[in-house]
């Protein structure tokens, strides 16, 4: 039986940068493993979603497992909650969530409160799930940190409604905007006046928390506000097992990025020391990647890390962090059986080391296997494989490739 | 801030020709300026709609400003009536006219009445405006001269239909088209007989006018006819500034153009010397051009006398005029903020010197600016792009990739 891993780091795609003499970090990089992969491979440019189209992480993955996210996506939301082990159901509204910082006039001073310990973020999340509201006692939500800063919360009861906007203004200096509904409905109505109400109570207990009295003695940024964003239901996708008839599992820290893969259908793998940042266990991931191969036709394998990197406009920590990727890659290509294996090397979108944000630059992909038609590109960097034999393809494309490669594609026609 | 400017030579791409020893005008032009945007940008080749398919300039354009063609096209009419300044609403219909040459038996003898000057034009079209028709007494239209031989006739009232056929044959030789309903509605079926008793009336004003009198004096073909085609409304697209939030303007002689960039919601500039024509003021485009990008983030400039050139089957004139296009790009490159400025420069579609017609062949692309990804192209032409970076995209793919370079992309998903 053949099987496929699809290899995905987290924002590793970046351009140029003048700090590297014009080179990006993947061509500055030491990557034997990135570069024995693109030359026993076939090589190209992906774009995500479309040319110059910029793809959340959410919006990828879906388009990396071979969705069409511009049909599918309802919100980061329901992914992220789903995620973080929150039993979401189709009638649910989920947020993404960040503990952030704010002044005494609702100016956000840090969106992610110095990217919060997970373990200050659940002593601050076990608080704000006890909440009742005073006006609307009849709400029943669910609120859970997943890493550092980050958070989901779903309303539940009464029937809510995903059409509100967010109160994440997206930048500092900003003040948390003001929650509106998005359309005329009663449901909008409720569901903003709800949210409006428990970013206050959420306020006014994180204020008093002990944890943050501590933080701010420490000089740590207090994380006393929730900001909320990208509201959104749980989308209505074939999932994978179903789609290319095959057993599939995530080996994954994101929340974000295991709630896709749990909506479509994935097993989900937990790795001891698998953070979802740069401190993450990358050979505890090789590990489990190789372990899960073993039960499973389709393996997906991200690395968060990068991206972190890249939103921090860490260059030397990005670069450091490929080479760790690189270091991963070399166990597995050392543990799989390399005649029954195809693997597929890609970045889920550019993170600028310049801009600190996600761009719409293609990515570089590498599909290595025993029968991929090999072509002479030798280094796995954004313009090397540019000049491969996939030439110039789409997110979606690549799980139709590696669906065709292992032969579990049906025929179109007859 | 960051800028963007957009430079499409009309028709500038070609086929190889023998007359060239196999190669294509652009291969065989001296074009330094060209040649340094592909060797300071990532280069590629572009299908304008889709490989083989032939663009008009209008679809071309409409393309080129990062819209679906394929779905917003509603023919050529409006756009030209729009551009030459007649104020188009959603109801009229308009409709592209040529002044052209026919013999007794109405046998089109030059499409062109020899490409008539402006001037000439000018007479004969207020002349045409006073007509009153006897069948149609109420009818309300407008008829107005454009560039040369060039003219747009807008229906306004009784309530018109744009499902009418064309008068203009398109070749030499053949007979005047009588004008017909394309579907059953009474709309249609009166819009037939106003255009029917126009294009007569017409024909009989033009026969005896002493402009053409005076012509064929001088041994020039009379415009005796008016030939109508493309019936369109104007579509309903949503404008750049609200689709991309930014400020854009449009430098182009060439009434299509400044319509389609009209409708598309861009400030048209008004070049003194630029004609539309081969002895268009070229530094005069470029002076405008850089004039403009100090207040407003993205420029479209546009040369239309490759594309005549190309039509004529002048391989000579075409190669000049690649070379004008090529001082102009000098005077750009050393008049821009190149810190904080990307350049596209491309062509709205292959016009072979050989069939003297536009074609379907894909077209050569450029970016240069601060960030892109530069590959190892050091020429621009249609041949050498195609080993670029971008490798091969679709026409409505670059304004989405210029957006994204300057700063301007918002993300899909979170």
């Amino acid at each position: 039986m053949m099987k496929a891993i699809l290899v995905i780091g987290d924002g590793m795609a970046d351009r140029p940068l003048r700090e590297l003499g014009g080179r990006t970090p993947l061509e500055a990089a030491h990557k034997l493993s990135l570069n024995q992969i693109a030359k026993t491979g076939i090589c190209g440019i992906m774009d995500i979603i479309s040319p110059g189209v910029i793809p959340g992480s959410d919006t990828a993955t879906l388009a990396l497992l071979g969705y069409d996210a511009l049909e599918v996506y309802t919100g980061r939301g329901a992914f992220e909650a789903v995620g973080s082990g929150i039993d979401v159901s189709p009638r649910d509204v989920a947020f993404r969530c960040n503990f952030a910082t704010v002044d005494d006039d609702l100016v956000v001073l840090d969106r992610r409160a110095g990217r919060i310990v997970n373990e200050d973020a659940s002593k601050l999340a076990q608080s704000l799930q006890k909440i009742k509201l005073e006006k609307h006692p009849k709400v029943d939500f669910l609120f859970k940190n997943t890493i550092q800063h980050r958070a989901a919360l779903v309303i539940r009861k009464p029937r809510p409604s995903s059409a509100v906007s967010d109160s994440d203004p997206g930048k500092i200096g900003e003040k948390v905007l003001k929650i509106k509904p998005l359309d005329s409905s009663q449901k909008a109505e409720l569901t903003t006046k709800i949210l409006r109400e428990l970013t206050l109570k959420f306020h006014k207990v994180l204020k008093q928390h002990p944890i943050n009295k501590m933080r701010v003695e420490r000089g740590l940024p207090p994380a006393n506000i929730i900001l909320c964003r990208g509201a959104g239901t749980i989308p209505n996708i074939k999932p994978l097992p179903e789609k290319y008839g095959l057993t599939s599992a995530c080996v994954a820290a994101s929340s974000l990025i295991r709630g896709v893969c749990k909506v479509a259908g994935m097993k989900l793998i937990d790795v001891k020391g698998a953070t979802g940042t740069p401190q993450t266990d990358f050979m505890a991931k090789a590990k489990a990647t190789i372990k899960t191969l073993k039960t499973n036709d389709f393996v997906l394998l991200h690395v968060k890390a990068t991206d972190v990197a890249g939103h921090d406009g860490n260059i030397k920590q990005k670069i450091e962090l490929i080479e760790k990727i690189d270091a991963m890659l070399d166990y597995i290509l050392n543990n799989i059986d390399s005649d029954l294996t195809y693997m597929a090397v890609t970045a889920d979108h550019t993170t600028s080391s310049n801009t600190k944000n996600h761009e719409g630059d293609s990515v570089p992909i590498a599909v290595t296997g025993p029968y991929v038609r090999r072509d002479d590109v030798k280094q796995y960097d954004e313009r090397t494989c540019a000049k491969g034999g996939l030439n110039r393809i789409r997110g979606m494309d690549i799980m139709p490739i590696l669906i065709n490669l292992i032969g579990k594609a049906k025929k179109f026609g007859a």
